[in-house]
């Protein structure tokens, strides 16, 4: 699957010295511990969109921006620009600032303060200070309110729909951005003359890199996501006095379901393809009564879609099959929302897999992301690009969530290396 | 499992002819009726537990027992109980007046007004008014708070725990007595020197006499219930990263186990068992995350606890061989409460079956009860005997709960019946 340290992508130029600006680890590792204090619980953190601890985050790192000698600002969706003073062609560089409900300290928080370290080093190295770097911390790319938020809003993208999705707590994005005071605030947006690509690092997620004893991954596309809802109807009745034979019990249709599901989606699925099945629910709920309505909701991803549609496939047969069986009415819908895959620029990926393969040869891979990011919505506009380092056991979306400080360190260097060869090879 | 109309308790004596009083019919349905009306929802009625509703059909229930001619209270936990004017020996009969959360209009109610119905009919009666009926309206049979709260009560039985038992608003037993005023209210209690027997008379809920073209159920039995509740811990990860093989997947290991749970209890089962698993969870129930909790809980009933001890072994040893596999520990925690089967006592199941006998020939059978009810509690302290009607299509716990006019009518009769002629059996 990975293809490890393979030069298929490119002739032989490796060798090639540019003065690169070195980024600065300790600057680079206190500014990414501070972020961690904004929710911190543990060595995670609870940080979700819009919560007054997002939002205290936001004013910090629009703070750092400024002070890095970037033109800040907190946007009308929650994105944190921080533009470079100097003219283009400008690369965006950053990621989401926001977390999952229990959220690790990296995912998302690494390649924001990434973004904002490269644009500093740059600044800071007479070689490097007339380039262009624009960093950002998009909000809720995890979909605390609807996911992808503040890129969505950066292309101008955001429908009335979008507007009105709501949080856990039944807020919309509209009240959100009235009651944090964003409602009105002028947006950051895609500039075609200025942005001549987005580039994003980030954990893993997964223990891929580590497993092989890598430490950059070279991101070659972003896998596709699709659901399916399954619904069992049967008959509620009492649990005392029906017998079995006359149940129609959905809660038992819904385990036959899951149990089988697991065997035909193994068929149809390809080595890279996941799936997952994390939201049961059995209604009404009581022990005393029979269960007339059950649901599995079965999300599934893989990075092409002729294996999305098999297992997709596979899904809606074995469901059909299941229909009316002991008396259950099985219906399964495919969620209307598909996350096509996004394959990454491969000119971008060429820089990026030149950069790691100088600082680590032989210990950089290609890869596909099996996480939705951002470039999903921004790659429809300009060319992205994503790095990964590697996720100590491959933990995250959990407190838990940690990478090694030098796998860290070594991430911001390369991802610095990168923005300066892709931009000086624009001037050239 | 049915032994329909066969006289194998007792000898040859249906012929025996007894004066009987006879119930006025159009009273006992105005009556049924009208206690509908308290809660009513559609055909259905919405009666928990001290809820307003309630509390006002308990006040109208205390005002019919009194304008019977009984000495009625609502006492303190909330029984309506009218005792006759009459010495004893005397017979208890009723049932609970407060429903499900979606409850039927007959489940509970039907037996209420038959207690109020048949010491009316007695006592209009002069062959009869010399009888002692003591009609009675239990409290919280459905256990809003707690299973038998009032019969519990009626026997000096409860305990600091059922006090401090919650509703679904999270409101204790105490609390819910001191708002309704009822703290403080003297008590209706057992008198063993006066109370020879309760009957109780209710609909079948389940589908047995309907199918079989019988009138009247002679319960036997009321089965033994337990319960299982099985843990399923995985590790949670992320829906997207995690390869297949490294996923420690609670809910595919629920599936799995729910699936196969089904061939094992019908092995286990005897031919009137019935096994029920109405509360799944899985956790933390989000589609991009692989679940790490996930739980059933299986509750199984048999008028036999020996095959009740084979079902629990069949849980906890499929739990057993479950348990590990794909890294997910699998734990079987066996409920502390069991209810061991009732036997109904047989000398009244005689005269239930003789009075039911005369009125319907070849149109009774004996039978198991399925459901629990509050003889479960009493048969500890007096014997019990309960008589059941068809539901329709076995419908209960429902808003579409109902029986045929006819049969309420007919179950009220061969109660008065069978009360007179207990009662006359106690004086020759």
């Amino acid at each position: 699957m990975l293809q490890v340290g393979v030069m298929h992508l490119f002739g032989a130029d490796y060798g090639h010295e540019t003065m690169n600006s070195r980024i600065n680890p300790d600057r680079l590792m206190d500014d990414l511990r501070t972020l961690r204090t904004f929710g911190a619980s543990g060595n995670g953190v609870v940080r979700p969109t819009f919560s007054p601890q997002d939002m205290a985050a936001r004013q910090w790192l629009r703070d750092r921006m400024s002070e890095a000698g970037l033109n800040a600002a907190v946007d009308g969706v929650g994105n944190v620009f921080g533009r470079s003073p100097n003219p283009g062609p400008a690369l965006i560089l950053g990621s989401h600032s926001d977390t999952q409900p229990e959220g690790g300290w990296l995912d998302g928080a690494m390649g924001v303060i990434y973004g904002l370290e490269v644009a500093r080093a740059l600044l800071e190295d007479p070689n490097t200070s007339h380039l262009a770097i624009d960093a950002v911390a998009w909000s809720d790319e995890e979909g605390t309110y609807t996911s992808c938020l503040g890129s969505t809003g950066f292309v101008n993208g955001l429908t009335a729909d979008d507007m009105e999705a709501t949080n856990a707590s039944g807020e919309s994005v509209r009240n959100a951005l009235r009651r944090t005071g964003l409602d009105g605030v002028a947006p950051a947006r895609f500039q075609p003359d200025r942005h001549v690509a987005y580039l994003e690092a980030h954990i893993e997620q997964g223990p891929h890199l580590e497993a092989n004893d890598q430490r950059i991954g070279v991101v070659t596309n972003i896998v596709g996501i699709r659901g399916v809802r399954v619904t069992f109807d049967g008959v509620q009745n009492h649990a005392g006095t029906t017998p079995m034979h006359l149940r129609n019990d959905a809660a038992v249709a819904m385990f036959h379901f899951g149990s089988r599901l697991q065997d035909r989606m193994a068929e149809a699925a390809g080595p890279l393809s996941v799936w997952t099945t994390g939201v049961v629910t059995v209604e009404p709920g009581a022990e005393s009564i029979i269960p007339d309505r059950a649901s599995i909701t079965i999300q599934f991803r893989d990075p092409s879609d002729a294996t999305l549609d098999r297992m997709s496939d596979a899904v809606m047969r074995l469901a059909s099959e299941s229909n009316g069986v002991k008396g259950v009415d099985v219906v399964a819908t495919p969620r209307r929302e598909k996350i096509a895959p996004t394959a990454m620029d491969p000119h971008l990926m060429h820089h990026i897999a030149t950069a790691a393969n100088a600082r680590v040869p032989d210990h950089w891979c290609e890869m596909p992301s099996a996480a939705g990011h951002d470039p999903m919505v921004l790659s429809h506009h300009l060319p992205c690009a994503m790095l990964f380092i590697p996720s100590i056991g491959g933990i995250s979306h959990d407190f838990a969530e940690d990478s090694a400080e030098e796998d860290i360190v070594l991430g911001a260097q390369v991802l610095a290396d990168a923005a300066v060869s892709i931009l000086e090879d624009l001037e050239s």
